[in-house]
């Protein structure tokens, strides 16, 4: 009788199921990019408002990432882009298998950017390769601004910080230019970008950065 | 020769050890609470006030967990509770033997109530037993108010819920009334407390029923 361990290596093949995905994604020309933030911080609203303002310009597809509920899947698709929900049923970050299972849903010949919206959590998920190409961690600005020096490991992994609800500054006490020493000092590589999905404040720096990243030019 | 792996069943004696540190709590008559949230949901910030308001009533000690810094520890230390901060390196939630040797470097003699602030994340520590007596969950208004749906496993294991900034309600798209009713839904025993730590409403209430606890009238 022979007994096959279903689940073992999961973590050990983490990586070279991400490289799957990562040459299957290159093979098309997809560009992939991995969205990391605290549960809250605002990932959704973004995606959501990023796919209205690149409409007709970048073909965006959206894997969603939750614990529970297709509730931002569903926000995503009202917007027009196609969309995979994962509920991973308790795991507090994607990994590459679930990634890859959902591609096979998705019409990749009629996609420029795939954007993973991961679990909210700014610690886990920063350790799971997901074949992507460049990872944005999104800190907003009522979550304080200590946020960087405390969890250093998102913001050391990130292309990108993206510095949200700067609408909310007056009401909160949250020093932007804390956020972003503390940031750099851990990546001095990091784009950042301050913008309120609100009043649409830092929107168009931000889109043009995603576009430019789905063409290929950074 | 003996081969000893240190490291395994540290998850498997997670709850021994939970255990002891329940025990030995308890044959002092120190109470202990068990904080979670997202990070900058405002848990230090509601300790510190706490703190300040229960002075000369209850004699709290605190535990601070977070991957990185000394931060809030200091903060907490400097409203005059005895504080030991534990720095997890990069793991995203506490463990029951991080506790127990925090505890060797407290005075418990002068502790009525042991509150533990967890590393901030909305996942995992909802699953390590600390040896806590009670488990109280934030979440922020300016979250969104979905997450009772979309991380179930928090709110189920909680006995309290704090919706904590309802000062910023005005600014937020925040519905108190639907987080009480997910939240219920999950866990139709968990108590539920709305307050600002800024402007201090609803601090009476919080720190009327955290006196009650560690009196062990709960």
């Amino acid at each position: 009788m022979r007994t096959v361990a279903i689940a073992q290596n999961i973590l050990a093949n983490n990586d070279v199921v991400a490289g799957e995905i990562r040459g299957r994604l290159a093979a098309r020309g997809i560009r992939a990019l991995n969205m990391m933030s605290s549960p809250g911080a605002g990932k959704t609203t973004l995606l959501e408002r990023t796919i209205e303002r690149l409409r007709g310009r970048v073909a965006i597809g959206v894997i969603e990432g939750d614990l529970e509920t297709s509730a931002d899947g569903d926000r995503v698709e009202a917007v027009g882009a196609q969309t995979v929900q994962i509920n991973t049923r308790g795991t507090c970050h994607l990994e590459a298998h679930m990634v890859r299972a959902a591609l096979d849903h998705m019409a990749l010949a009629q996609m420029d950017l795939l954007v993973i919206e991961n679990v909210g959590n700014l610690v886990c998920p920063a350790g799971w390769n997901l074949g992507e190409d460049a990872r944005v961690v999104l800190a907003a600005t009522t979550e304080g601004d200590d946020k960087p020096a405390k969890y250093p490991g998102m913001f050391a992994v990130a292309e990108a910080m993206v510095v949200n609800k700067i609408d909310l500054l007056p009401y909160v006490d949250y020093d932007v230019e804390k956020v972003r020493r503390q940031a750099l000092a851990i990546n001095p590589r990091l784009r950042v970008f301050e913008l309120s999905c609100r009043t649409g404040e830092g929107l168009d720096a931000w889109c043009a950065w995603l576009a430019a990243f789905a063409r290929g030019a950074l």
